[in-house]
Formats: structure tokens, C-alpha cells, sequence
């Protein structure tokens, strides 16, 4: 028999998933488009469905678990709450409808503890003390300390993307202001790249383009062609990034920060400029001991990974 | 028998010590005066021949174990490297001496974690998610994580006392700039109240005294008695320690922050406020969830007990 766990990654548009070995290999995959399931309960069901025909692929296959990565998801309850860009209202008890459904046990989590779960499973180079970084929409943290993933008195541990980076800074949607992730996310170079254009005089390869066509992909594509305002607009979230990943190193110190999602796939044209920041804000007992690394599990199947590994990690443990 | 723990408070005026129970209570205790011993080797033989002696007192004293609490201590090497403060050169290798001295198993590490351990062994109220944050000379926290202490890659985790409270602010012994204990410890309060003094027109109690002899308690009996610009220094102090802790709380979602040293001894006058800016200060996941307590260990008794809570805990795992 070939014991798998099935990991799933549950987003606003897409929910992918997989049943995944012991060793972190992806057996087989499904999809949904999660907004056809305005309700939990039919989104449920639909997954048991699809799940079922993957698990009839292959006669060997045993469904051992499940593990799902989904925003605002209480690892202790096993409730997810309002989770932002969901049709799901209210309180879901999505870990008991999926252990009901699949008759397995499951596990539930936000995307970035089980990202970093996935990183201590399949990932991490053997660290202990590391911290995962998803630099998209928004920006989430998973932290790992001595092996354990830290999830503090709630399970909300690890909101680094809500620490304060500028001090009277830009409106958040949490309703403070500065957040670290309206900065060093996706989101928060656009809106940087914006600000650079929108200054007298600013001359730059995305001159004149419509906002809502900015991308980080786009703004990436500029810097590397060597636009001025885009490289600014980088220089200036490495910046940010270094300085607020110090105060986290001060904290926590970790090995190594790895980093996923959308931004992170700027890689050195990010990272290099962001470590340098970072060795120039540190304590000196920290300084030249901890590494910046883009994760090495591909985004799409980090999450999957990540996820099944919430239950992979309680099997073995 | 009466199986006891040896906790050691080394510090750079005073070493305490005393002999605690596996309740936590403290059943002899004894003093060094830290500056007769510009070596290490003769600091620890002075003082296993105190120790002997404090166990001469009952023969129903067994020793079992000793733990050290000293700055700059590293848990996992058992070595000290350049106290501050201490007349010790280099490389210490305090456990391993202490261990040979007093023929039993021995545990080092830095004030502010032990303290934490002696919180979760003899305080705490059964809160296994909390921070320790010692607001002396400087600033230590201690962090306990699901149970367990928190040390990082190398027992250095917990500088929260490094975290830039304001950017290019004070100088700090560190090198950098704008550090958290510059504002927040009790140098930081005389620093703020001595800026106060300095303002062009200023009133205060205060006024005329000697820098040098300005005391944190100085600062709090003129708060006290309604003195204007010691309540201003009171009230800018916890402002930041409110804004820093929001930024700690996001990452480790504690339950409770405890205070202890010199300026936790302004108890409401400094944590009343201080927990107001916080709650401001705080993303809305943690809001009115996360308490601000005096610790409930004597503060010299926390030393001690904190000590020898590092290797009660070993001795009980």
C-alpha cells in the first residue's frame, strides 16, 4: 500500500490539491475554482468527490489524512473564521467536515504556518530555527523554533506582515498604519512603483501606464532593464525588508529566512539588496549568521506540501 | 532527603545564590561580591566552598544540579564570551566548571531566560505562552513558546531589548541607533527625563538636579507627587514600550507579557499607560487578550529561582 496524505490549498479563486507521500512526492492532483462554492458545506463535498476519483487512479493508494492550508484557520479549534477573499461566512469547522467527509484525520492551518511546515518536512537544509516568508497579496510568516512550528496562544502567531515599518505609514486593511506588508508585499510595491510616478517629472518604462496594470512582474521586467524608478522602487522595499527582519532576528534568532510567493520570485534582484540592508540594521551577535534563501519548494507546490505536512508531521510524531 | 537545585544570580556587582526546592522554595541562601574574583577559576572555588558550607546547614540537603544566570551565557555551548560588566577575559567555560566544581549537572544561560524558566516552573499561572521582559540597566526578555523557552540557533533569541523603537534615535551601546532599551529600560527613562530638564523654560521637581544623580525611583516619587514632566517621561517611556511589545505581540501571539527589574517597580504608574498604547497600538486579532503583570517573582528571589528552574526542568524531563 502507498500511504498518502492529501494536501490542499484552499485560495480565494483556485483550491489546488494533492495526495502526497511521506517523502514530500505529489502522487496525483486536482483542482477546484473555489468561488463556485459559496458555501462550505458544497465546497466539501465537491473536494471528497474529486478526491475520491484521484485516490481510484491507483489501487495502492491509502488515504492516511488531510491537511489544509486556508487564511484565518485556528489550528486548535480547527475553525476557520471569516477568512478574507472567501464566499464562506461566519465560522466554517472545516477540520471536522473533512475528517467527517474523508473519514481520515485532518488539520487545519493558515497558508504561511504550513508553508513553513512544508519546509521543515521537505525543505529547510535540516535548519531548525527558521522563519517562511510568502511575499504576496499580503505578507505571512511561519516560524519554526528548535523544530516546532510556533503558533503562540491562538495559533495566529507569526503576523509579521502587520508589524509596524513605517511609523504613521500607509492605511492597512487592518486599520493601523504602516504595516510591514503594505510595503514589502506584491501589493506594496506596486503601490510604491505608483508613488515613484506619480512624482513631477518622473520619467520611467512604465510611464503613463494604467495602475491597475502594474505588476510586480511588470515593475521586475522594468528594473532588469535597467529603469531607474523600477530599481528605486525594489531599493526602496529592500529596505523596508531589512530593516523589519532584523527586529524579527533580534526576536527570534533564526538560521535562515526563506522566502515564497509572487515576490519572491524577483529572487536576487530582491534578496541581494534586502540582506545587504539587513547585515547593515542587525545586532552585531547576529551579524554574517543568517541566510536569506528563496524557498525550495516550487510556490504552487509549497502550499500543497506544506499542508499535507501538518498531518505528514502528527503521523510521524 | 531533601533533593535542592543550586540557582546562581551572577551579575557584575552581586552574585546571589541560593539552594531551591523542586517547589521553588528557596531553603538557604548566600552572596559573593562578584568584583573579588577578576578570574573565573577563583570565582567558582570561592564559591563551591560557600555552597559547602550552606550545605553543611542540614544533612538532609542533597544537591543535584546547579544553574547559572549570567549575561552573555550560551545555553547550548555552556560558554560565557566577554560578560559585560564581569572583570572575566574571553572565553569562559562556565558549565563545564561548575559542573566539575560541584559534581553535579550544571545549566547556564542569560538573565532574562532564566528568569522566563523560573516564571514557567513557579509563576506564570499556568500560562504556557508568555514573555519575561527585565527592564533594568537594559532590556532582556525571556520567551516562552507552547511550554518552552525559546532560544533560536544559538540561546541568543529574545533581544527584544534591540528592536528599534525609533529610527536614527539614541545611540546605543550596541552601535546602532534608536534601540528599544535607549528609551525603555531605566537608563531610558533618566535619559527622557534628563531631555525634559534640558527643554528651554522647563519646571519640574527635578529641575537642578545633578544628571548623575537622577534615579528611575527619583523619577517616580516626582511622578508620583504630581510633578508634570516626570508623568511626561512616564508617559513617552510607555508609549514606546506600548508600540514595541504590538510589534512582538504580532509575531508570537503571547498571553502574557510579565515585567521585572528596576523600572517594573513604577508598576501602574509605567504599565497602566504603557498597556493603553498597546491596546492602541495592537493589530485586532490580539485586542484585549493579552495581559501586561508584574511578575510574580521577588525580583532578586526571580534570579535565583530562575537559575535553578533550568535544570529543575531538565531534571524533570
Amino acid at each position: 500500500m502507498k500511504e498518502l496524505v492529501l494536501g490542499i490549498d484552499i485560495g480565494g479563486t483556485n483550491t489546488d490539491f494533492g495526495l502526497v507521500d511521506s517523502d514530500g512526492k505529489i502522487m496525483a492532483r486536482g483542482h477546484l475554482d473555489t468561488r463556485q462554492y459559496p458555501a462550505a458545506g458544497s465546497f466539501v463535498a465537491a473536494l471528497t468527490e474529486a478526491v475520491a476519483k484521484l485516490l481510484q487512479k491507483d489501487k495502492s493508494f491509502q488515504l492516511r489524512g488531510v491537511g489544509a492550508g486556508v487564511p484565518n484557520a485556528n489550528p486548535f479549534t480547527g475553525i476557520v473564521e471569516d477568512p478574507p477573499n472567501l464566499p464562506w461566512e461566519g465560522r466554517v469547522a472545516l477540520r471536522e467536515m473533512l475528517a467527517e467527509q474523508l473519514k481520515v484525520p485532518a488539520e487545519i492551518s493558515n497558508d504561511a504556518n504550513a508553508a513553513a511546515m512544508g519546509e521543515l518536512l521537505y525543505g529547510a537544509g535540516g535548519s531548525q530555527n527558521f522563519v517562511v516568508i510568502t511575499l504576496g497579496t499580503g505578507i505571512g510568516a511561519g516560524i519554526v523554533a528548535d523544530g516546532v512550528l510556533l503558533q503562540g496562544r491562538d495559533g495566529l502567531a507569526g503576523e509579521i506582515g502587520h508589524m509596524i515599518a513605517i511609523p504613521d505609514g500607509r492605511l492597512c486593511n487592518c486599520g493601523r498604519k504602516g504595516c510591514f506588508e503594505r510595503y514589502a508585499s506584491a501589493t506594496g510595491l506596486k503601490e510604491t512603483m505608483h508613488e515613484l510616478l506619480s512624482r513631477p517629472g518622473a520619467r520611467s518604462l512604465l510611464s503613463g501606464s494604467d495602475p491597475r496594470n502594474l505588476s510586480s512582474k511588470r515593475i521586475f521586467e522594468a528594473a532588469e532593464s535597467g529603469d531607474p524608478l523600477a530599481n528605486e522602487a525594489f531599493d526602496y522595499t529592500a529596505r523596508i525588508i531589512g530593516k523589519v527582519l532584523a527586529d524579527v532576528a533580534a526576536i527570534l534568532s533564526p538560521e535562515k529566512f526563506f522566502f515564497l510567493g509572487g515576490l519572491a520570485n524577483a529572487g536576487e534582484r530582491l534578496l541581494k539588496p534586502a540582506k545587504s540592508y539587513f547585515e547593515n540594521a542587525l545586532l552585531f551577535i547576529h551579524q554574517n549568521k543568517i541566510a536569506f534563501e528563496i524557498s525550495s519548494l516550487k510556490d504552487r507546490e509549497a502550499a500543497i506540501l506544506g499542508s499535507a505536512a501538518l498531518l505528514w508531521h502528527k503521523l510521524r510524531n
